[in-house]
């Protein structure tokens, strides 16, 4: 829906997308064998201000956090959010195929943590530790673990206390997340570093025959969030119980045991179920000249259980969403398939692009281009193209538009650009994505703040006007790639 | 403890101490009545150093929080923390008696909300809703409360709605706590309003018939933080169970509510116990010359639960303890008494301020002043003092040093400075407090995150210093208030 004066805009564009094809025929950038239109710069604009000026995405975020809430695969409100965007889609008159998609149904049940026994402790006086299961981590039995803590800032200093000194306690890596890295605009990079030890800490430290593994929150937060995640038992290697503590409760023990034996009596009661049966969401709106192209636009559906998943990732769907309502708000007819994805899995499994990718074998070569958005709704600064920096100037007249919102940054990624369309990027289909400034969103992810209220209505505005003004252009890998996509 | 140079520095103030009395003869202030010493400044420089590189203040706070833990009034850990600052006290030489104050002994039980009816809701997918419980609550029954809730956003609207529309509902208060005036440092200013709906909100629900109320979080922290603190339930009006939900979860249900009837399901099980047998510690360092004069320096040793009363209090009694270590570390003999005292229940009835105060009521005149750091361990800016404008200039060589490390600011306080010495100041006791930049205070304080990493050491030794400063100066209420301390 577009708030401010729906009719002027409306029908300008209709007239556009009516009457005046999109052709690519500028003199300014003329990367070889295309060029741009004239009209280009202004029509692009009157687009970029319709995906600036709808509130539709908000919308669409705003259900799947509050009327749905926390998404985790398996979960009844994961199947409920699948149900609600399939019929959003149909609503909007898209084709709507419900793709099976086999998940882990793992299940966060009680998780206490306390120290019973710390310097200076009087009697009955255990300290309660903030702390939430890892997916998917085992059980403790269930009157838990009671066991002295060893505090290691690293793998390093892990393998330095040996066998000896690690044998049958609970191991704390305290490896503190890098805020100021994050704070100069790697978040990306902060978290990379830190969430070594949340994937990687249980495994680890059982080789070494600890009975639990702790890990120290993997983000910027100091508002004691306990912050889970994804983790991966090594094959061959004991499973033991596997938790986040917040910050400060990595302080406290870190702290304490410097002065000597901490011991803390720890209760995990997740259960891992049988797979569930899910889906991809995968709604065409079909191209009018070119069906069998398709450019994906997505985010993924499920989230982590703690919040209710608004920047992780209510927001990158709400802006693939928004594509499509936009081309029915505006009557544009799209010359290429544009393809919604609404991926289910990318938490703790990526079960749903795997799935997609091994079916598509047969169509791969179809696949244009694929975008998903799944880095929050920050301000974004521009465009992730993993794509050769030849074919990335295809790009340059959505970027010269974007530069007014202050998103003109394009940059040339050499490595994947979205978890879910990573298989598709493996195989050599072009990936792109916002670049969303993401100084606060690992002070949220994963964590039970990640709350609508995360998402600044004018920044997710702005995130779904890049991946609409994406989409449009040729793509890099299109075989008609002079062509535009309206 | 010094931490740099200890020997240089000790050597140099104990000469002070020992040889220079410090007299305040200077031209530059010229108060009517007395004057300043021509070496003062110099003096109090090394003076203000020597607070500024210990870390004394620093190990205490990390005792009270680290070691001892969250000091909810008649817990465990509150008289384990009497009995911690009581020792310290005794092993710096000071004269220490526990005297008795009776306070309420309110335990935390479960606290569970869950919306178990919105509009959208799939079947069997209640969602979470994070609170806690007020203190003193009363409990609901232990299969909880169902209720629709009615959101208001203030106490006219709940009059606006009327019995009609409350009877049988929870009532909602979700004012929002205003952020800008925190950010720009009225952060008590903010807090202030917002406590009215947690302090008020529940009798105030129940005059219209409500079965329970809950406000949102009267704090500036969007990170799905549970804010305690304390109520009062109004003499005849029914006591329904109150609680406090995190901003996030205020924002959720306000917009269901907009859409269709939502049910929440609360649970709260706490328990009133009979009160119990506390203490308030106070700790005298005899005055010389006159020791019937009394300087208190302070802080409240009690905290509420969630956290571990870092910035709440464990700050402000940790500065008040600096006073008598530093006192012994330089070997200084004050004139008149300092009294430190670590009070007992601020928290949940002011218990401890009172019964001191009844119990002096035959020498409140030989109470000079009376120092209070409650408001944080934020960098300080000044002073508060509540005194006459003439009597504050006495503190003028205080304010001059303190100006060095930015907390130059006098300010003429026509209220109270500090709760627990608030009858104390109504008796016509001068009060004196450090301004401390409150700008954060408001996120953290009786939130789960008031943990010792939230004080910074700088910043705590710059409260410490000007605590140490303050009780120095000539007393604007002393009889020979041309004298100073030393």
């Amino acid at each position: 829906m577009i708030r401010k004066k729906p009719g002027l805009i409306l029908l300008s564009l209709a007239l556009i997308a009516a009457s005046i094809p999109l052709s690519f025929v500028i003199a300014q950038q003329q990367p070889q064998g295309y060029k741009y239109s004239s009209q280009l710069t202004e029509e692009l604009k009157l687009l970029q201000k319709a995906a600036l000026e709808s509130d539709y995405a908000l919308k669409q975020a705003a259900y799947l956090c509050n009327n749905i809430g926390p998404r985790l695969s398996g979960s009844a409100q994961a199947a409920r959010s699948v149900e609600y965007v399939a019929g959003e889609m149909r609503k909007l008159g898209l084709e709507v195929k419900l793709e099976k998609v086999m998940v882990p149904h793992w299940v966060r049940g009680i998780e206490t943590g306390e120290l019973v026994q710390y310097p200076g402790m009087a009697p009955k006086t255990p300290q309660k530790i903030m702390l939430t299961a890892l997916g998917p981590s085992v059980a403790t039995p269930s009157e838990g673990i009671t066991a002295p803590i060893v505090v290691v800032n690293n793998f390093e200093e892990l393998a330095g206390l040996g066998e000896s000194r690690i044998k049958g306690r609970i191991v704390l890596f305290n490896y503190k997340f890098d805020r100021k890295l994050q704070a100069q605009g790697f978040g990306g990079a902060a978290y990379g570093q830190a969430v070594a030890y949340r994937s990687g800490g249980a495994s680890a430290a059982a080789r070494f025959g600890a009975v639990a593994a702790l890990n120290r929150a993997a983000g910027g937060a100091v508002y004691r969030l306990p912050h889970t995640g994804g983790m991966r038992y090594e094959d061959g290697v004991a499973m033991i119980p596997a938790a986040s503590v917040t910050a400060e409760d990595a302080d406290l023990m870190a702290h304490l045991a410097l002065q000597g034996e901490v011991r803390m009596k720890l209760v995990l009661t997740p259960q891992m179920l049988p797979d569930v049966e899910s889906y991809n969401v995968i709604a065409d709106l079909k191209g009018s000249e070119f069906p069998d192209q398709v450019i994906i636009v997505s985010g993924h559906l499920d989230s982590w259980d703690l919040g209710t998943g608004a920047i992780d990732d209510a927001a990158g769907v709400a802006v693939a969403m928004q594509v499509a309502n936009l081309c029915k708000e505006l009557k544009l007819k799209p010359k290429r398939t544009i393809r919604v994805i609404a991926w289910m899995n990318e938490e703790n499994g990526l079960r749903g692009g795997t799935t997609y990718f091994q079916n598509q074998q047969p169509n791969l070569k179809n696949h244009i281009a694929a975008l998903e958005s799944d880095h929050g709704a920050g301000h974004p600064l521009g465009i992730d193209a993993h794509v050769s920096p030849a074919a990335a100037q295809m790009l340059q007249p959505a970027v010269n538009i974007l530069l007014a919102s202050g998103a003109g940054l394009l940059r040339i990624a050499t490595g994947s650009v979205g978890a879910d369309i990573s298989p598709l990027e493996a195989a050599g289909v072009p990936g792109l994505a916002p670049i969303q400034d993401d100084r606060y969103y690992f002070d949220y992810h994963h964590t039970p703040a990640d709350t609508f209220d995360k998402i600044n209505p004018r920044e997710l505005a702005e995130n779904a006007a890049v991946i609409w003004l994406l989409w449009l252009m040729p793509s890099p890998a299109c075989p008609n790639h002079s062509q535009d996509n309206i």
